[in-house]
């Protein structure tokens, strides 16, 4: 997506360490028009009727989800996280791994609004490693739903998690791919499909 | 907001100690057509041009500030929450007492998103002892900008927060006003202005 790759040109700071700081327009601060841009990219990415739910991750996925869910007309649902053990019956829960903040944590949606009827769009605003995703794999599965596809807003298609998902068969659309980044020089290249 | 508050009284669920679940179309599941109602109407609540940024609380305050946002057309900046003490001196730090989960938490916001220039609308979910909303206010005067007022989904109106924050002359618009809730008959009934 032409217009997010020029943002990410123009706003994105690249740090040593594979570190893409967007948080001037993505993460921290929101662009809500480039949301609504990226919203709608999702939509054409994603056409039909398929989809009853999209599902993602807090907090850096809501605004996204919410953007596209205005185009696709169908519920937003999204995982918490807790660092304590869930042993609530009505909750379906997942373990991620964080190699950003090098910890653990527990994901967890109510069964009440993930059921083996959904057919499930996964939205998210980062896919590096894929654990928050694979994290919300892992509830759809739980519940017995059809998982539709993922969409991402910023790929770093240099780290595996984009690959290793695409492997399994599962549709990943990413609206920029990252290919490599140089943060001495400050530049970045994307993936040209 | 007459909208919500059916909605309220349709789908939400009284719980003993004044709990009101509304995680079927608000804070877990979210019914975006319901949140993009609520954006227009904060927008109606607080017309002009003084409003230069939305600010808000990850992770319910994300979407609701989005809705918001397209009919404000400015940024939303959300504060993190944090476990750590955060000692960067490119942010301002609040510590925000929850009730609710009965722990203190710091929350913080970049610098680079909210300046002394800035008119800053807080916008959360909830009110019911503000302590959220307090630690939002603190990170506006840090920054030496102008709150032009708070607007809330849903104010606990029988917990002090509200009343506090209006006594001390800041503008609080909430959409829906509860006034009393009883768990044994699943009764809410809203404040009449």
């Amino acid at each position: 997506m032409k217009l997010l790759e020029e943002r990410i040109i123009r706003d994105g700071r690249v740090k040593e360490g594979n570190v893409l700081k967007v948080d001037s327009f993505l993460n921290h601060q929101i662009d809500i028009a480039l949301y609504n841009e990226m919203g709608k990219e999702f939509r054409r990415l994603f056409p039909g009727d398929a989809i009853t739910r999209i599902l993602t991750i807090e907090a850096s996925g809501i605004g996204i989800a919410c953007a596209a869910a205005q185009y696709f007309h169908v519920p937003v649902v999204f995982a918490r996280k807790t660092h304590s053990i869930n042993l609530d019956d009505d909750v379906y829960t997942a373990r991620v791994r964080s190699f950003t903040h090098q910890r653990e944590y527990d994901i967890i949606v109510s069964k009440r609004y993930l059921t083996s009827e959904d057919h499930v769009l996964i939205i998210d605003d980062f896919l590096a490693n894929g654990c928050a995703v694979n994290g919300l794999l892992e509830l759809v599965y739980s519940a017995g739903a059809t998982v539709e596809g993922v969409g991402i807003a910023i790929e770093k298609g240099f780290q595996k998690g984009g690959s290793l998902l695409r492997g399994r068969g599962i549709r990943v659309e990413s609206l920029a791919v990252v290919e490599s980044m140089d943060a001495a020089a400050g530049t970045i290249t994307f993936r040209r499909t």
